[in-house]
């Protein structure tokens, strides 16, 4: 077994309403960011996982997006990338 | 100008304790996924702004992460990507 660390996105899904990116978007206008157009705000996860090899990993770290880090009504994952930690 | 999506993670400092992180890992392990040695959750922005070029585009959202985003305290962040949105 090797550890590895792999780093995951999860953002909400395109196309819904994003409260959180909204007030950090205004929040940057009130401070003078005038060119933001736009923010959406996800969490950034690090998982430090043992496995054979790093196809296992990362597959590991999938099944537990799909079933405990992101809700699957509203939020996407995407693995970002898979490291010997 | 052109509108650059610029991408950031903002994770907690090294050497801090991450309570969210741990209370993550530990419902990990009540799920099975016992080769999971540690997690840490972070944030992760994504901001489309207008600027000149990707170099301008990059150093607004690093002013924006020092002056709002992340907790200077007890937070890092990095620049993940910067690209033509």
């Amino acid at each position: 077994m090797t550890r590895f660390r792999v780093a995951v996105h999860i953002v909400p899904r395109k196309g819904l309403l994003d409260p959180q990116g909204k007030a950090v978007a205004d929040a940057l206008h009130a401070l003078g960011f005038a060119g933001v157009a736009d923010v959406r705000v996800g969490r950034h996860l690090v998982v430090d996982a043992d496995a054979t090899d790093a196809r296992s990993a990362e597959q590991s770290v999938r099944e537990m997006c799909a079933r405990l880090l992101a809700n699957p009504v509203t939020e996407d994952y995407e693995v970002a990338g898979v490291s010997v930690a």
